[in-house]
């Protein structure tokens, strides 16, 4: 049976995860299964395994790598006992030859012994952060995906991967923007301190309201945009390296893990 | 001309590089060029890379990675403007087939275009900051090298890397064992938090007056010993992993880098 978004809010993180599993839940996942680390997912042939994670090694902030899986292996140990990257996001988005060719539920038909998965943090960590402290969220509010902008900041690049980094916006009142900052600074693994304060244009954004992915989220009379850098940043890279085949979570919907948000390192078990 | 420790602290963080380059300093360079990020050095053969960067992402604490070069090129690009991880550490250790077999000063005739170098974060980091709060660390007071030691603790494998954590000891007041840990949990690349405070039965140490590497410390009466995560854990790791060539720095002398210790990443540059 399909769920809405009310009705995962108030399961498990076990049963949301399930419900993803078999196909039941297909949207965004911010504010399910509160208390746990998500994260974005890349997926690439081995051929191109070390330099994406030298690409993300070269870029934390927006790339901030919480887990890799064995060659071939779909179960990504360290981040959950039972963990199947090839069926445990709500919507993969699918790239032949760095072009967004479709989204689909599960990958099981695409999965191949060559493969590596790449899970990275996700904004959603320092947000229930945020919302601990009394500053209003409006996309979580308001049941929207986070906008999401390609800017004029390069990340460096590592072999084929390169290009724009992608940010994600908030709008902060002005007398805030200072906690902000120091609470988004204690998560490194969750993209850390925002890269950018006030007028889009600064970092190449030409229209505030018409993000590259998202939806669009309004900023207020005493409201400043905040941009924090995002982990959709490498679907943006993989669009130029144009591998024949990269398999991406569909923005905003994103891998539930087993690791508390709050845990000093991204691991769940000595995984054997 | 040969340089002593003394004559060194003394002098510039461009200044030290450059004489442990042309091999005239070759002793260890905790309390050198302070204020910038100092790392542990691994070099291996591709074959091994992309394994050996899973083991890191899934061991964090003893293995932070904060720099990875691109296969082929001895530049370590992202921590420094002019690094050549040939020369640029005052010893080196070699291992083939994963026995320690001799020191040297620099590997300008062992690199080959094959190799990878990884820089992983280093203790000296929360070390100066545990100083400028006035707790005293023995083994820098003295000029010695921190006592090192192989544990019970497992790391979590990746490919052919496995095996025991290796620790660090420094013997703190029991009276600031808190502030000791609340200070070094700001350091994530350099550790984090430690791992383990007081018996060091517990974690598999026999004898605390002989480390594994590095030189006896005293703990004294009202003094507890206190166990850190440690950048020489990859060493035994590779010793278990048996690869045909290894290269790494000597214990305590290693990687002095152009990144400030309180950057928020270890980036110098968008590398070209």
């Amino acid at each position: 049976m399909t769920q809405n978004f009310d009705a995962m809010r108030q399961q498990s993180r076990d049963d949301v995860r399930a419900h993803i599993r078999c196909g039941a839940y297909s949207d965004h996942t911010s504010g399910l299964a509160q208390g746990f680390l998500q994260a974005n997912l890349v997926i690439l042939d081995k051929e191109f395994a070390l330099d994406f994670m030298r690409f993300c090694q070269r870029n934390p902030k927006p790339c901030p790598l919480v887990g890799v899986t064995d060659t071939g292996s779909p179960f990504m140990k360290t981040l959950g006992a039972d963990i199947d990257i090839r069926s445990d996001v709500p919507s993969y988005n699918i790239y032949r030859n760095g072009v967004l060719t479709n989204s689909i539920g599960d990958i099981n038909d695409l999965w191949t012994d060559r493969m590596v998965g790449f899970a990275l943090g996700c904004s959603f960590t320092f947000e229930h952060a945020l919302i601990s402290a009394g500053i209003a969220v409006w996309h979580m509010e308001h049941n929207r995906t986070v906008p999401m902008f390609r800017t004029t900041i390069e990340t460096t690049p590592a072999g084929p991967f390169s290009g724009p980094m992608v940010v994600s916006m908030r709008a902060i009142d002005r007398d805030k923007i200072d906690l902000v900052r120091d609470i988004s600074a204690q998560f490194p693994l969750a993209h850390g301190k925002p890269v950018h304060c006030g007028n889009p244009a600064d970092i190449g954004i030409a229209d505030i309201a018409v993000p590259d992915w998202g939806d669009p989220s309004p900023v207020d009379a005493g409201q400043v945009p905040v941009f924090w850098a995002c982990g959709v940043t490498p679907q943006a890279a993989i669009m130029r390296a144009k591998p024949p085949l990269c398999i991406t979570h569909k923005p905003g919907q994103m891998l539930i893990t087993d690791v508390p948000e709050d845990a000093e390192v991204p691991i769940v078990t000595t995984a054997a």
